[in-house]
């Protein structure tokens, strides 16, 4: 009986030196405890989430990241471009446009891009709203020197949340823009089922568009479509065969967590960081 | 600005003659209740699953669906494939020889495949046991005269219930094996997120692998990743697009509503039923 050949997977990770945390992970604490709290983890890279940043002045938040040694990595999250009406999509334009002006104010490089979908129109004309939103902004970020990074999100949201569900999709339309400036964010739970990962991280490896890389797990069973994501190692997610590919493809970057949990945030925040950075050691 | 075309869709259905109901939709019933109240509904066709004929003799139970005026379109479900160890192998080839035994006694002509996968291995490795296991238990289905059809599962479960989770990916495993005996089943709630859904159906339809078709709707927002599908129309689907490729390929056979909830369940299965039939007019 034949069996298949082992995959490749990378080595453990040494140290902290590449770790990111997104501020949504420990969604409880403030960005000020959370910025202390992660440096003192050893962690040194951080995705600030725009809800962490409502009644506080940008530039000087961007500033006590810094002074607590923290590379600040991108600003989640613009998009949701698909639209009902003229007004709606101005503000999804007008909205991303504060996005971009705020992760330059933060002095993050990166807007990560959650693409929207509306149930109520087909995943084509999402689709083509989402191109014709990112066309229209691109001038705006390229102009500040904020790049845009479309995430692929797992088919389970393409009802609302995005109809770039592959990353086959992500890369067709970073590639067809044209722009440097405009990449994808590979976040393994999104993807990990996806037969063609392989190829599709190469291929945007190629084409230099390799923008992000986020971290969590699948946990087997999943209790809720949106809050119910795992430390790396609790699920069925073979994260270091995806990082292996990730690097192959000449990914060097921050390697981002990213977990959505209800039970993690109704929990103690510093043992839970704990157990991120063990995770991360041990799993990622 | 550029529009995208309107999608052809199929003309509604005129009558129930094409309608087929899963047990498991009413599954508070038994099948004996169940078969006397889609008769009277004016249901023509029933797809039983396997925990309806626990304690029932399985030829008098179809000679029983039959004397409703029902046909028995197919049983749900085997497959399961992957295993650990040698005896789970041969527990799960056992057992679908015995889901193949009672399709033969059933009067139902095709089994419909829940393939598997388990969360600690790898998704090539369960592919691999998928084809195995199905290889296995071919000729025994052939010798029987029952089709098997491979269902691909939504990727959000690809971590337990299905390796198989597009329906590219079922119509290279069904045109490879090689058989007439194998199929595919193509379950909208599964596939209707897919950029290449109409290119794979038209394929399936080529190669003479459309088996099964089953429709219900997916809610937004869903509140559960098993038992909170909707009924034809509550969701984002677009049912009649689907089935118009369907039809296109040259599927002309039963339109089955599959329907798990929990919602639905604890409700009154009579008016529930009535929703049903109205909701395949309506939507399907």
């Amino acid at each position: 009986m034949s069996t298949e050949p082992e995959p490749e997977r990378a080595s453990p990770l040494a140290d902290l030196s590449r770790a990111c945390l997104h501020t949504i992970t420990t969604k409880p604490w403030s960005i000020e405890r959370a910025a202390e709290s992660y440096a003192r983890a050893g962690i040194r890279g951080i995705t600030v989430w725009r809800d962490a940043l409502v009644d506080r002045n940008v530039e000087r938040t961007g500033d006590m990241l810094r002074s607590h040694g923290l590379s600040v990595v991108s600003l989640c999250r613009g998009g949701f471009f698909p639209y009902k009406d003229d007004k709606a999509q101005k503000d999804a334009w007008d909205d991303n446009r504060r996005a971009i002006d705020q992760a330059a104010a933060l002095g993050a490089p990166l807007v990560v891009l959650v693409c929207g979908a509306l149930p109520d129109q087909s995943l084509e004309r999402s689709r083509r709203h989402i191109r014709e939103g990112i066309e229209a902004v691109l001038p705006y970020a390229e102009a500040r020197g904020i790049r845009l990074a479309i995430e692929p999100l797992h088919p389970m949201y393409a009802d609302s949340r995005s109809a770039i569900n592959t990353l086959s999709q992500a890369n067709d339309m970073a590639i067809a823009l044209g722009s440097a400036s405009v990449g994808v964010a590979v976040d393994v739970y999104h993807v990990w089922w996806d037969p063609s990962l392989e190829f599709e991280i190469q291929r945007a490896g190629r084409a230099g568009k390799l923008f992000a890389f986020h971290v969590c797990d699948w946990k087997s069973p999943t209790r809720d479509l949106l809050l119910d994501r795992g430390l790396p190692g609790e699920g069925c997610i073979d994260i270091r065969r995806i990082r292996r590919s990730m690097e192959k493809a000449g990914f060097d970057g921050w390697i981002e967590v990213e977990i959505f949990s209800e039970a993690y945030w109704a929990s103690d925040q510093a043992q839970f960081l704990d157990r991120v950075t063990q995770s991360y050691l041990d799993h990622v």
